[in-house]
């Protein structure tokens, strides 16, 4: 039944309803095995059925939101045969991929940009005369990000139409915060009886937008009903559709723990090793220190500040999915003299890069920057890594930047950064092995793990530190005496130590672009010097989904390439 | 009467109305001769003395969005005596900036910011268990940003009230565009008289806010009195207050012409020598490819695409001030076959980082970045330098850019990049001087502009080709031969002429800060080369205001700096 592309426009509505049991199915036996998001993709099948049932997709565009919910979309689109694959290197990625099949007309992955992209889409449409229905689909979560502000902002001014669906499910990861929420619980609560009267009064019809809600999602005849209602609108007028979806729908346990099954071993939205180190120290320092107010972007528990945000509730702050934000009031929080810690992923925190800048860093404020998930982070793909950190917080005047070689290190860090004056940022990757012996941790310096005259390895981060210390020991066996330094400041470096190599071969590594990375930086400070220097990183290209070792072994970072490498040039 | 801090609150009216009238001469009379921010400041002349007199600065906080509308309130603080330095090197920055006074408690230069950070300014008095009054002054141009409304959401969340006033002029810098705006204009159009009626339908009130006004902030007895009332509410409820101001006010030239004398020879909402190459060069490129699209986020004018805009309509969106969405947009457009040009400051894309990354970069779509006033960009500081996007361009995987030597290469690339199937970013300076000659121009090929067999300079953008043929000129009467590059494309690099350089000494001009910029590309490149790499760029730090040629001198990169360097060096 899922072979190929069913033809859904011919089956009944007992074959329909028999395809979203099978859907479901499928969903929850590849995510149980692949990982992968579960509860999201199982709120979605009905509505994602009657849309393919109602529209014509190629030809009709529909872009997700963030895209945490087109599995779906991907089964009924001639994906079926490939889906266990799921989430692995060179199979079927979690999100839409414009590369994997013409029915993924926008690739997503940060939250909030289905209706500007959907703008776009139907503005080439009417530009270019042809004629087509563009569709978005959003989340309530999504719907707290200023993108979409933006996007309703100029509906009027881009004039031209689209359906924007409100996928309700009360939820981001954690359950949505915030006034638009509210504003979003209230019209529910008024049923849908008042939909005349409340018609005159939603905020989107302030924007230009005609508001029809809301409506059970999970009901497929509803659905498809009510599209086939709206598809003969939304060509002359835009309209906003507000369903209300059961996260883990059809699966009870999911419907019971839709925070504890959006991911399923996928590692995102669970506590890792890095992330209960930054929970459990914050939440002891803030004891004796009042100063410490932690800030979230919807994330807190994967983040590991759930215990954080129980016990000091007043010093606590998650603004929802709004990264820019969340950096403002940080800023504003230091000009007060306190000292925020604002916990993000690397690949979000992209999303408040000016105000890291212009905020944060030109105003020399102490804000600490707890950036998780740094480097790769393996089956999400290319728009979760947080491989370009390194590179877009090294070039911002006054930051400093560590990258704590273990989590006992990443404590240390952590104690010494309350009394650290200035912008901080401290990245850490999302799996935790092990604890390294190392010298006494001073800040701003790095340490010697083991000492070598031919070739110096430095490294930062625990997965390159690892690789260093075991190609170090591998050149040693061929006579190469590598020394191994753990560069746990990338930026100020440490310019004492890097004085005193006096080795020619210098060998750097890090779990980050080359471009604009810590190398660069390396690079850059002994290039009238005459040595000899190899930058191990990532290459200059997007880095898809995968194992997190699959895709830095793929990349070149490994502990082979590296002590080939060592012996064959230290040797000449 | 603006010596020191005057003493306002032992004023009568008619001495501060007579206040009013000295500090808008004074506006005057030092924008003529400095520059500056005109408009916006002579609106704001009650509005602001209303705020002095009934509020208690600077214990009580006030934060200027952007910062155009601070002049009253730094000659209200103790600025007035240095106030004919404004904009000069060393001297009153046109913006709030704490390092000032403590009039200022939290600098501003984007738009947006001023209510996050407000908020996270009362929660931080929330949390110290302090007493003041926090307020956020923001236009109805800043309003369009997705970072009011993120702010907006989490007013109830964060809980610590603040006094919001919307300084509502109609305008950014061009007419202000969007449904917010026409909301505003409806509020307005509803008149006083139905503020009670009103109060339960605003946009407001959705986000559990207290909606006052709207209200002429040119009448200076209103606003103390409104202010008075708001005073004794604003502990236990955040609080709108919605203004009306004239731009220009008390100049009729300025009232007349607010667009236009926005900025005064500052050059900043004028377009450039550049600037009118891309409108020119677009409008025509335009009139047979029927793909091409103008998209602007506010500065439509100083961006030089008046014209475009006028010829076609249709293909043109000015989005108002929303870097990132306008950024998702071009995506959406390029999606579909069409060629989005996004004109924007350098300074501003940093705005639509992630944007750039994700949807346009990773999903490798055609679009244009035309990056204006990159570099040092002068008068206007820190906030509005654009120092850093050579850095933050130049890691994104996918991404090409090009660095035009003079306005006739830049028509020249702008031509070829219709043909480009991938994403551009060409940044150019607010200044153009000269033609001049060269190799034809080759897309991703450098030019040789000159011989010699010591040193090779590679220098990218004007205002480095010119000191590095200088500088080159000098080194040659002293016996060393320099080779000069235009390196007109940053990323990537020529690497067929880099590896043909076999000069030992290389010596790199970038007007960008030396992090991640150009040069770091090169060390890297020759990082296992042997040769002798010499980077001049901006230091690790913020720029100031100043002139542009002040500013370049200042940090280090001049004719006699680079020469110096060359004849010291290469004589060894």
């Amino acid at each position: 039944m899922l072979d190929g592309i069913p033809d859904l426009k011919s089956m009944s509505m007992e074959q329909l309803h028999s395809l979203c049991d099978k859907l479901r199915n499928k969903i929850i036996d590849t995510v149980m095995k692949n990982g992968g998001h579960l509860s999201s993709n199982l709120g979605m099948v009905e509505l994602t059925v009657a849309l393919h049932y109602v529209f014509d997709f190629p030809k009709d565009k529909v872009i997700y939101d963030v895209g945490h919910q087109c599995y779906t979309h991907k089964l009924l689109s001639g994906r079926a045969d490939k889906f266990d694959t799921l989430r692995k290197l060179g199979g079927i990625s979690g999100f839409p991929k414009r590369e994997e099949s013409e029915y993924d007309c926008y690739n997503t992955g940060h939250a909030g940009t289905s209706i500007s992209a959907a703008l776009g889409i139907a503005k080439a449409r009417d530009i270019k005369g042809e004629d087509f229905n563009v569709i978005a689909v959003i989340g309530d979560g999504s719907f707290n990000n200023g993108l979409v502000y933006e996007a309703f902002n100029s509906v009027s001014q881009i004039n031209s139409n689209i359906l924007i669906i409100i996928n309700d499910n009360h939820m981001s990861i954690t359950p949505t915060v915030g006034s638009m929420h509210e504003y979003l619980e209230k019209l529910t609560a008024d049923g849908e009886q008042n939909a005349k009267k409340r018609r005159h009064e939603t905020i989107f019809e302030r924007f230009g937008l005609v508001y029809d809600g809301y409506y059970d999602g999970n009901n497929l005849e509803l659905m498809i009903d009510k599209l086939q209602q709206i598809k003969q609108k939304i060509r002359t007028q835009s309209i906003i559709l507000h369903v209300k979806t059961i996260k883990g729908k059809g699966y009870l346990y999911c419907e019971e723990n839709p925070q504890e099954t959006h991911g399923i071993s996928a590692g995102n939205s669970k506590a890792t090793e890095y992330s209960s180190v930054l929970g459990s120290t914050l939440t002891q320092m803030a004891e004796s220190d009042k100063r410490i107010v932690a800030v979230t972007a919807a994330m807190t528990p994967s983040l590991g500040l759930s215990e954080f945000f129980q016990k000091y509730p007043e010093r606590a702050i998650d603004v929802g999915i709004c990264e820019s934000h969340a950096a403002v009031v940080c800023a504003g929080l230091a000009t007060e003299g306190l000292k925020p810690y604002y916990a993000v992923y690397s690949t979000f925190l992209q999303r408040a890069f000016d105000q890291v800048v212009v905020d944060i860093c030109s105003q020399n404020l102490p804000v600490t920057l707890c950036v998780d998930r740094a480097g790769i982070s393996g089956s999400d793909g290319e728009t979760h890594q947080g491989e370009f950190d390194l590179s877009f917080l090294s070039l911002i005047p006054n930051l400093t930047i560590a990258v704590p070689k273990d989590i006992s290190e990443f404590r240390q860090m952590l104690l010494a950064s309350a009394n650290f004056d200035g912008p901080l940022a401290i990245r850490y990757p999302k799996d935790g092995f092990k604890i390294y012996d190392g010298e006494p941790f001073k800040f701003g310096k790095w340490e010697k793990l083991r000492g070598g005259s031919d070739v110096a390895i430095i490294a930062c981060g625990e997965r390159m530190i690892n690789i260093a210390l075991s190609a170090a020991q591998i050149a040693c066996e061929d006579g190469i005496d590598c020394c191994v330094v753990n560069a746990r400041f990338v930026k100020p470096n440490d310019t004492h130590m890097l004085d005193a190599l006096n080795q020619k071969y210098i060998v750097t590594l890090e779990d980050n672009a080359l471009i604009g990375g810590f190398g660069s930086l390396i690079d850059m400070y002994f290039s009238r010097s005459g040595k000899i220097i190899k930058n191990f990183a990532y290459p200059d290209e997007f880095i898809p989904h995968g194992s997190v070792s699959e895709l830095i072994a793929k990349y070149g970072i490994s502990i082979k390439n590296v002590s080939d490498y060592i012996i064959k040039n230290a040797h000449r």
